[in-house]
């Protein structure tokens, strides 16, 4: 077992984990800011507090890497790990401030199925990073994350033809077609997480 | 020769020329769809299926790459040469997907005269590709490259300046805005290429 | 002292000081160019001419660090750093490029801000990069980039906000939305220059 083969780098595995834990959070915290069609501040406040956590974990894991020699995986894909993880946050964090921003209210349908999509994506991402541990049953998550970002794009592709065919005030266009563009590459992150877990994977076999 | 000493790694060259002509292929059919002014589900479907063959070709190479102790270059070239040669191939495949999604029909001189351009740059992404084999003609490709890039970077500012000027329906604006600046990013991905293929080039010197 | 111990790689600190001082230039001439309300064509060729010469530096590092063995920092984060700061200037120049191409004229209060902070953030990037040679004073340059960084995203959301509450012209909205989301990017690019001089910091420690 990795685990036991590392035992000072033990805290790799549960710096990703605290990570992939506050991206699953951030992704149930839009997904209840979608259902209820508005932007709240206390909501928007508790998802900028995950986000300044995360950060804080990323930044562990990036100390911790250029102070240790041995690390339980190739330096380059913790380092790439650690900064896909970070990104899904930022990303939910930037949507959620800018729907505020933009004053955008209304329940919406195909953001309602991206929000649901994104939430599935990071269950699977959190199965994957703690499948790390033992390389047990990650395969599974990663083709799940992969099957979850191409419904996003045709989520997207579906979204946008919408919009563009039945609105005609255009500054809602460019405030929605943002939103949609927006959700859609927080499922391309996860599959660059995917794709990080997947070649740490290939190089333990 | 590289190709000699490195006998078993013989391959790496094989799939970055596959991804070249993927990358070439995908950029003739683009130019087909601009040349007729509309996008056809078929070429659409072409398109897609180049994508999909021109990712397997790429997560081989990763694939390679992490089972592979000696390769023929550094390791981070390798790998940033695959993501950069995919990339050319997804990108196009991005816009001629969402001109259909835009629903933009009839032909646009300005986009026409991108896709001459891309088209000719993946002609030069391919002999650059191809010369990594023996290091011959490399240079005069990466110049070609770097020529067309340059005059993407023009074409996009006239492109730009003429439909702010001449365009007065926002929605239109919005649609060819994305269009012809992500038409110019396939000019700054080949040039990517170039760098790698660069870089690789002075390591070997 | 590092440059003590090593004599032939000097020129990598002299290069990445060149590549800062091309950045705080930019950055000057884009504060003037805002300040007057209107970009003419013999300040955006003065900013063209400072891209260029900060190409040449970055090709420069990056050629240097491909044929020299022992470098005074991880190779990574020499080709990081290079490549960001080139980042800081590339972006300067194509939001200077992109107002002419929008004709905006006209003084404009929120960009003046963003004009002050960028300016603000090269000079700490400035001092990040000399503080390299001897390690001293980095930590307080590093968290003044840090604070012009989030500053930057307030004001681009104020800024966004104020545009889409009061301009009602879709396509004014199109420009400022892309030259206010541009020119915080370059506040981003500076906190990404910070992070990479941070991460040498931390290393050397």
């Amino acid at each position: 077992m990795i685990f036991k083969l590392f035992p000072k780098e033990y805290n790799f595995f549960d710096l990703f984990e605290k990570q992939a834990a506050f991206a699953l959070e951030a992704a149930r915290q839009f997904r209840m800011v979608v259902g209820r069609g508005m932007v709240d501040e206390a909501t928007l406040e508790k998802i900028i507090a995950i986000e300044h956590d995360a950060d804080d974990v990323a930044h562990d894991i990036i100390h911790q890497l250029n102070k240790t020699f041995i690390t339980p995986f190739d330096r380059e894909d913790i380092h790439a790990l650690a900064k896909e993880l970070d990104d899904v946050v930022d990303m939910i964090t930037t949507i959620t401030n800018r729907m505020m921003v933009y004053k955008l209210t209304g329940i919406n349908k195909n953001l309602v199925e991206f929000a649901r999509l994104i939430e599935e994506s990071a269950q699977s991402v959190q199965s994957a990073v703690k499948g790390l541990r033992n390389m047990k049953d990650v395969s599974v998550a990663l083709e799940e994350i992969n099957r979850l970002e191409n419904l996003g794009d045709t989520l997207r592709d579906n979204s946008l033809a919408e919009l563009f065919d039945n609105e005609k005030d255009p500054i809602a266009v460019i405030k929605w077609k943002e939103i949609y563009q927006d959700t859609e590459t927080v499922l391309d992150i996860c599959e660059d997480v995917a794709h990080v877990v997947g070649s740490i994977l290939v190089k333990q076999a």
